[in-house]
């Protein structure tokens, strides 16, 4: 048996528009390695092609359609959201796992998710010491939500956060040529259950060259409806109209999502999802006054089309770095962005130890937050700018749309008798 | 007095990402007939801008101001919902618009707007012919509707079409590495009441290179639950997800909006707007799958950031030829754009009489809509591409925002004793 062994690499969780950016870094960066690294196999739709045995041989798609994966959205080789349990609960998986693994000489498992995934990926990262199966395991950082701790800012997050901002700035514009006869206030629905980064970058919209009046709610602070509709009536009564941005994960003062407590269907039945029109309808009832409301949903994360520069960088240099960190014998470990300098924005890859990592949510600090709890402050301006900063645009087809590549994802031949099931 | 007459303009209606390209043009190209066109006054707020006199002396900005028009969404005037009666019924509106006109020495009227501003103009137009009082108007076409008559399409239709096409492109990438453990079903609300045209866009997001489950809901389709349930549940056991375009003027077999039938809030009140999360509801008790929802809204018709380069060429020219037609002599009419050939795009700018464009709305011809009524043809597909086509991106400053204007409007000193009320 040579050296070489091959590497095994999933996307995990809610896919963002640069995710594929990451894979690129990995997959060009192993094939640069082929003394060390044979081949890189993805797990179909995330660690589950890995405990079914559903390999994807990436070996067989061009240098060009790799490539290409740095300006294609979303989870080139399906993604999925299930968690490991821990190796007391859940014996068998991680039995299977290392079949599968050992089947398909697999010396290394690069795992590209949010928080759940640094904890799975931690798991495996164990197992040699519990096992003896022999495995490193790096974990390469992806979040929409920019919780991941320890790293200055997530892949994907830039991105969702530069759409937030021009969507955000273009929607206002639109209210506010419209607002003498017709739309008052804008709310726009943006993601962040926990954490309200993604909010945040609704803030960007305006600056001094171009102030628009926006609120924001947050997560992380109780909403208070008289204080909101205190501020809007007075910004709508200032600039004529204003735009709100609310986060989905926004709660009352006794922890109930507003999302879950509006609306309600033709028969009743709560209706999930939709905070933004529970906004609406507040402020309506409130001051009487006309509004349009966006929910963003998918549209903001697999935003390709404008994904932030700095962003793509990330993501392609944390999964270059993961396969060079692996290279190095590194186990358990995430390459982390590390800011080096603001202004011009620096940064470099650092390293970060997966027990720091897993299962710890980042939120905004309070000091990124104004005092009132309704923008943010100049701290968190200097904190988001750079990440969003630079357009990288992908190729256009002369029908209009963006060239998104679709992969063969040819499947690498089952080596063990037994199925299993997820 | 010298020969040259000022020129009023305004902008009516919901405005786009293009139709600033539109004032481009006719500020442009007015201002290289000085001889002719001394200034051009905005309507603040469209035409309540005429009525209460409150001008805005585009003279005042700089020339690369009015350059920096082309690449900003929105309406940089403002723009307003109101429309003119007939001139037996508000003769007092009349008196007063020729009094301002006469006021500014303004023998030039450019309306920029949809169907309804079409009629305000036609009404304008014959006020030399009724009173005495020399003008002549020329209707500039806008709608993001694309539901004008004779024009071959309406400028603000193909960007907002692009970004629906592209957006309906990226979150079905999403969606189908989600499908395997998430959801399945994908729901995208657009604009359009009664015509279907923005519904249809999203079926470009489905090419021969990237076919995509794509299913759309018409305005001119009556929705039928059992059709539709059977055709996503068809979809989604076949490729594992499916993509639905709903457009949000949709109706049922008796006419009612869809829209209007399903959302109550926490007190029983109907709640307006939003059929996305009315037809997720019915996909999730019809089908039990798991749904995502977005509703555009106002993002779809100001992403400038991502206009079809076609439209705004399709803005710009329309823009500078409604002031040519004025300098030739002509009134009620409106630069039409003409399709000359599909195989390579042509097109030109024809003149259309207003009384053939006022208040007549173009539906999508039934042979752009698939037999079963849920996607469109091949035929529809040649029709929308080159709207498609082409970027035209905006300037971005640093701070990765687009560098969108903002004009001084400087208001043009009032001449006129009495105020007046809108």
């Amino acid at each position: 048996m040579s050296k070489a062994k091959n590497a095994f690499y999933a996307q995990s969780g809610g896919v963002t528009a640069v995710i594929n950016a990451s894979a690129c870094g990995v997959i060009e960066t192993a094939r640069q390695h082929r003394d060390r690294i044979s081949k890189v196999y993805a797990g179909r739709n995330g660690i589950i092609g890995a405990l079914t045995e559903d390999l994807i041989d990436t070996s067989r798609e061009s240098k060009s359609a790799i490539a290409a994966l740095k300006t294609t959205p979303s989870g080139a080789f399906g993604s999925c959201r299930y968690k490991l349990k821990s190796l007391e609960e859940s014996r068998a998986q991680y039995e299977r796992l290392i079949a599968v693994f050992r089947a398909h000489d697999i010396g290394y498992f690069f795992y590209n998710g949010g928080g759940d995934s640094a904890d799975t990926c931690l798991k495996i990262s164990q197992l040699s010491k519990t096992t003896g199966f022999p495995i490193q395991a790096i974990h390469v950082p992806k979040t929409v939500d920019n919780d991941l701790p320890i790293t200055d800012n997530c892949p994907g997050f830039g991105s969702v956060a530069k759409y937030i901002a021009i969507s955000t700035r273009e929607a206002s514009f639109d209210v506010a040529s419209m607002a003498k006869t017709s739309t008052k206030v804008f709310i726009l629905e943006v993601m962040g259950r926990h954490a309200g980064w993604i909010a945040a970058a609704g803030g960007m919209a305006s600056d001094e060259k171009t102030p628009i009046p926006i609120i924001i709610l947050f997560p992380e602070v109780a909403f208070d409806r008289k204080r909101f509709m205190a501020l809007v009536d007075e910004k709508v009564s200032r600039f004529g109209y204003c735009s709100v941005v609310v986060s989905e994960g926004v709660r009352d003062k006794d922890g109930r999502f507003l999302a879950d407590q509006g609306l309600r269907d033709a028969f009743g039945h709560a209706q999930l999802g939709g905070v933004a029109p529970v906004v609406a309808s507040m402020v309506k009832e409130d001051l009487g006054l006309k509004y349009h409301w966006a929910v963003a949903d998918y549209l903001q994360r697999s935003a390709r089309h404008i994904a932030s520069r700095t962003d793509v960088e990330h993501a392609y240099a944390t999964g270059a770095a993961a396969v060079r960190m692996a290279l190095a014998g590194k186990n358990a470990v995430m390459p982390a962005i590390v800011r080096t300098s603001n202004q011009p924005y620096r940064w470099k890859i650092g390293e970060a130890s997966l027990k720091r990592v897993a299962n710890r949510e980042k939120m905004m600090p309070r000091n990124f937050i104004s005092p009132n709890g309704f923008s943010i402050t100049a701290r968190c301006r200097r904190y988001l700018e750079p990440l969003i900063r630079g357009e990288d645009y992908p190729a256009y087809d002369k029908n209009g749309l963006p060239r998104y590549v679709r992969l063969k994802n040819v499947a690498v031949r089952k080596k063990l008798a037994e199925p299993f099931s997820v």
